[in-house]
């Protein structure tokens, strides 16, 4: 009766998205050791710095020095965010294979987030990409605020489609769909995703969400159904995002693993191990 | 898009399934109290009480004194759990117009629960629906464990719907399917629930899920697009079960409100008033 995925591919957002609105900062070495045990956990896809100017996230200032140190395994593709040009030059000195670019499919959202507008946006990562891919790097794109922003409620699903097709249009190879403030019902994505997947093919799409009201799951589901197979989440839940007020964590990604362990869906990663790198962040950064 | 209900009934059920697992015991006044504070946020069903021997559930041994002192509101219907001919006794003499008799799809679970095999559950209730029906008082079934039973494991559909027949049989007007150890995806909901409305109308069926895992709200949706429109939940998502080790509570009524109001579906029940209720036993339960 069920026409879902047998396999989803989890793309680990802890070490970037969770990390960046931390209180604490963390040094490299415990950042290295959190990455490093999400992959001995089995995640293959790890987001894992970002070269956004240190000035805005000073939280992970350090991924020059952070991405030479991370643990070398060719079965796990690292990814980091490049918000311009200059980004991208630092990105290609810390020999990263895999960006990703990031824009929102409201207005008002994204300049607060990034200062600009969304066409904007996409005109600065033209050049990016472009050149991101002649140096053999991929790009991942994301939008935020998909299905409703905190400054303009909910978001037409032809907007989302229009920035989704914007970001193919200038080489990225997956766009994820982002839930930032955890609002959205498996109705809305019925809506929307079930919009875009009419437009782009499902395996081109990856689903971000938050989990602040615990829909997180519920929205997954739907997602499945819709034919959707790639997910991002944050070990321990981790998370937040500064100009979005009151979203809380990603999805916590053991729940996504307990999740898919219990529809027989496989995604690769050991629940038991996954637990050992929710743990390690969970408690250091809970420590002095 | 949808086919989803337009509106659907929350059964409250704090003041008994959330209490009897309370390692602490509420007076009269704190449980009439919570009961008014739920009538005030517009929940319609409430289960106040229970009429199993005081010395299994010593937290409701108090169902005599408790049920006339209820606020009096022609449109609230309380209802209380009798298992056999003595509890409907009491349940007589206390005044209560809905009774609520209970097994599970697992044998070894109501051996374990009621000292009871299956079949030899429904023989004793026979009696008892039979006479609660002649003297006007309505009859609630529930079956616990209908889709893992922590002693079985994974039950039969085909388990679930012959005890859901029988409850039938013997005059009951709605049976509550419950999820007890919340270890049900909502694919197991499409399967045993699809499997259910194919033989009973919906609208005689309600889901009772806890929320162990997180999964109760995409349990939730898969149900009504099923078609079914009742809902058991508990103000402050208390409870548990003592004979279902690792279940937590039900499914916060809290969350369903919520859920329900942005999905558009009517529930009659105040979001800002069910706060109140679930922010006084909350306190009520944690004060020494």
């Amino acid at each position: 009766m069920s026409n879902l995925p047998s396999a989803v591919r989890i793309v680990e957002v802890g070490p970037r998205d969770g990390l960046q609105n931390q209180p604490k900062t963390l040094s490299v070495e415990q950042k290295a050791e959190f990455i490093r045990l999400l992959g001995e956990a089995g995640l293959r896809d790890v987001e894992v710095a970002s070269f956004v100017h240190p000035q805005w996230v000073p939280q992970l200032a350090d991924a020059d020095a952070l991405i030479p140190r991370l643990p070398p395994n060719p079965s796990i593709r690292y990814s980091a965010l490049v918000p311009n040009m200059k980004g991208l030059e630092r990105a290609l000195k810390s020999g990263i294979k895999r960006i990703a670019v990031f824009t929102a499919a409201s207005e008002t959202f994204n300049r607060k987030n990034i200062n600009m507008g969304v066409s904007e946006s996409i005109e600065v990562f033209r050049p990016v990409v472009k050149r991101a891919l002649q140096e053999e790097i991929s790009v991942r794109g994301y939008i935020s605020t998909c299905f409703v922003c905190p400054y303009e409620g909910p978001i037409l699903k032809e907007k989302v489609s229009e920035v989704t097709r914007s970001l193919f249009d200038i080489g990225v190879d997956e766009v994820s769909i982002g839930d930032t403030i955890g609002a959205a019902t498996p109705l809305d994505v019925e809506d929307t995703v079930g919009h875009l997947t009419t437009l782009f093919p499902a395996s081109q799409l990856a689903m971000h969400f938050h989990d602040t009201y615990d829909m997180a799951i519920a929205n997954v589901y739907a997602s499945l159904r819709l034919g959707i197979s790639v997910f991002d989440s944050s070990a321990g839940g981790i998370g937040g995002c500064p100009y979005a007020p009151g979203a809380t964590g990603n999805v916590a990604t053991e729940k996504l693993v307990y999740f898919f362990d219990r529809l027989k869906i496989d995604t690769g990663v050991s629940a038991s191990r996954l637990r050992d790198a929710a743990q390690y962040i969970s408690t250091t950064l809970k420590a002095a």
